[in-house]
């Protein structure tokens, strides 16, 4: 507990001030005697417990809420009881009816989805206007109820809300700004985590379960991109309390762009899930062939690289609420990304499974060549390859690669930790219809190979992804004013501040 | 309202048995005349209106934290009081202390995370320990007090769980196992749509932005694979309120295994992140060129097709609780996603751009061959193309599909409703360190014709995720015994209801 509470000082000042809050209400209560007055005192704490949240902003709407639901069901209840007073002995009975047709009008209106945001009104709505009727008929003093219950919460709202914003404020739109900038540093530190892992060869020894039916699990890359892409729902949740905060701190302007904050991290969400299909192709059980990772290796390595900044500047931008300096934030990774294209180009006779083309002229054509320039071939393949990788007969490292991989995975696979994964290349050998062994393996291999023109494209969707990040953040800075850049120079134009800023970047690279 | 209350009857079922507890709790109170209790009766209409929850789960939970937090509250605060009487003068001094503390040190417990269920129990717990305290002082009988409460808490709990379970109950756990069948659909649609969508080209004009910047939106690919995703936090409440439920219906034995529903849930949601990615692969910038599209069509559709088919199947065998048939579900779709990379294989060629291999032997040695074989390429090529895309004269077609569609894409993009996506190879266009236009735009052809490669393969890495989708559902269907497929034979052994089965499903396809 107490570890706990070092760990986030905001969580003990909150329970500080929710004590300190009970206290005054309960000095309240015994310093003033009007009788009248203090039986109904579990009116004041109960709402100062149920009103006093976190953030100013949820205090600001569950104390709305609470208002205005007590506010009109006290009316309604009035009226009602005005009513059946003139009837006589039907008085209960219309009690009763009105106490049904209330309660199931506002529980169905409460269900729509449009009234989420004012559940918590509804109830009290409900709650006050039982509670009138009830005590009303019972002490023959409806207006006196209704008016002491108002008066009191009234007190205690007052009491949470001063102490609430007076002591140490938590302002749910802080928490908004600051989850948003996190989330970019966590994919970033997944995007690294994956484009290393995939250069290294990295495989899961066995493939966490937990991961595999998406359930929260330690793994650094996972738990990088997961908590961008589960951040969704307290964004909303975040966004419905700021919306309520009164302009604060840094946050100006009577309509901040809040709504802003959550599309930057939806653009970043739809960003991250390009860095989780990268993750895929980490567990995925067809792996490219480490020689072939190698001959892109400095490229990907680029990109990843350049990506992560771009996030992590965005990120920085984000927390210290400061505009783009220039507009070539991209610039960078847009040619790393651009030289792992060119490089695929270049080389993409390595992805590909020539041996199998089928038998029009063209590709014949090609073959023939192959066969020709079979040996230089196989040397260059060789000149790459692992020492530890020398079973190909028939030049079938990528397929051995593949089945060695698969088995080191699946030995351990009936440990509780991990699934059976009896995963498709395994279960066709005992299928039925099975091709011949030797045409199958080719098959894998070629499956292999392009499994890295996968990634890399992956890893190029990601870089134009990046685009709608950068356009919402220049959206939020304008309408949020976010401040200049300092590093920008004001004398001239465009051409210096650009050449200024790109020797800067320059030196921060190689320093 | 009438409309919504139609949509969902149960709403209307709930909220009228909403009105049915509050008017009997109020009626209730109307006939009995114990003075004593009836001023304390708001905490039954109070237990009702907070503890009558929609799903029976969500009742028996809240009622217990209720209960709970009332009982060691009501203990605490008579301990205190007791205490506190012989101390005279410092009696005021210690209540106020005390509720300092205790308010303290349940607010910060409250929010630890591993309390978040019983969140609501410390709450009721504070509420009851001021309210004894306060009330207890005031009229000098702390045990009247807590005792009448207790009581009319237990009316309040008792009237609420007679109703919801006695009358029309709502189970979360029969939502929780509907919510997992009706992914399954939801997911199946999304992967046929992005299917046929990317075979025929399909195109957004403009990319809204809402799926850019990840919010709700009525496309129907989009909204397919997004509830399954978002149902994370859905499935994990209805777990949290399943969990509490006694056994009722077709749910039988007392630790029923709801757990490996939301597993299943998960394993699904893991399949929909790939079909996510073959979304981004129509979200692209970077599209394959139509006439390659074409040549794999029959492969990439019959992939499709036959995945759609095993998740709609698994979603219905969840639904009715029945276990698989055979062991092969499957088999059909390992054979379709082999039958594509066998193509691929074959046509490879028709995926990397031969011109810009680099100058090692090999490659060269295949260049020459291209270049006298190229009339015959070129015939070959032009032979699958649509007539309206002809102005290639260097063999351009991809790259020419490439920006017009990009122009198409962006000439509306100063509407509101879409981002300004000023994405990455136009902007390029105005880079200052440009390399000749020519070299780019083969570039961008090379890639447009790669992404169809990656398309394929994520779709291969879709249907090796299946895997884990049987996996889960294996072990859900064991555990919670699902009753097995009437259409097995019981007779012979495997080979002949296999067989059996096989023609059943040849028939379905072909009818």
């Amino acid at each position: 507990m107490w570890a706990f509470a070092r760990a986030d000082p905001r969580k003990a000042v909150f329970a500080a001030k929710v004590g300190l809050a009970l206290a005054l209400i309960s000095l309240l209560v015994f310093l003033r005697e009007p009788r009248d007055i203090v039986s109904h005192s579990v009116w004041a704490i109960l709402t100062v417990v149920v009103v006093f949240e976190f953030s100013i902003g949820a205090t600001l709407s569950k104390g709305f809420n609470r208002g205005l639901g007590t506010l009109t069901a006290g009316g309604l209840a009035l009226a009602v009881a005005e009513l059946s007073k003139n009837l006589g002995k039907l008085e209960e009975v219309i009690l009763i009816i009105s106490t049904f047709i209330v309660a199931f009008s506002t529980t169905l209106m409460k269900l729509h989805p449009k009234m989420k945001p004012y559940e918590y009104g509804f109830r009290v709505f409900l709650l006050t206007f039982c509670y009138v009727m009830v005590s009303g008929y019972n002490t023959g003093k409806f207006t006196d109820t209704a008016v002491s219950r108002f008066i009191l919460i009234a007190v205690g709202a007052a009491v949470s809300l001063g102490i609430n914003i007076g002591i140490y404020p938590i302002w749910a739109g802080e928490d908004l700004h600051n989850l948003v900038a996190k989330n970019f540093t966590g994919v970033a530190k997944s995007l690294e985590g994956c484009v290393d892992g995939y250069l290294k060869c990295m495989e899961y020894e066995r493939i966490p379960s937990k991961i595999l039916v998406y359930q929260a699990w330690d793994d650094p890359l996972y738990s990088g991109y997961r908590a961008a892409v589960e951040a969704s729902a307290q964004e909303e949740t975040l966004l419905g309390f700021a919306i309520w905060e009164p302009p604060h701190g840094a946050y100006k302007g009577m309509n901040y762009p809040w709504r802003n904050f959550t599309k930057v991290g939806g653009a970043l969400r739809h960003c991250s899930f390009a860095v989780m299909a990268l993750h895929g192709c980490i567990l995925s059980e067809i792996q490219a062939p480490p020689e072939s990772r190698k001959i892109f290796s400095a490229e990907i390595h680029r990109v990843g690289v350049e990506g992560a900044k771009v996030l992590r500047e965005l990120g920085d931008k984000i927390k210290t609420m400061t505009k783009l300096s220039s507009s070539d934030i991209l610039a960078e990774v847009h040619l790393a990304a651009e030289a792992l294209q060119k490089r695929i180009d270049e080389k993409s006779y390595l992805l590909v499974n020539i041996e199998r083309w089928d038998t029009s002229k063209q590709a014949e054509g090609i073959k023939e060549v192959i066969n020709g320039t079979g040996i230089v071939a196989k040397e260059k393949k060789n000149e790459v390859m692992e020492p530890t990788i020398v079973d190909q007969t028939s030049g079938h490292h990528s397929k051995s690669f593949a089945v060695n991989s698969f088995l080191s995975r699946h030995d351990s696979a009936s440990t509780v930790d991990s699934f059976k994964l009896l995963s498709w290349p395994a279960r066709r050998s005992f299928h039925p219809s099975l091709p011949l062994e030797d045409d199958e393996s080719k098959t894998y291999e070629s499956a292999s190979a392009l499994s890295l023109a996968t990634f890399a494209s992956l890893l190029i969707e990601f870089v134009a992804r990046l685009q709608n990040v950068v356009n919402a953040f220049e959206e939020l800075s304008d309408k949020a004013k976010f401040k200049e850049p300092v590093e920008e120079p004001v004398t001239t134009g465009e051409g210096d501040g650009g050449f200024l800023h790109k020797i800067c970047r320059f030196v921060g690279i190689t320093s």
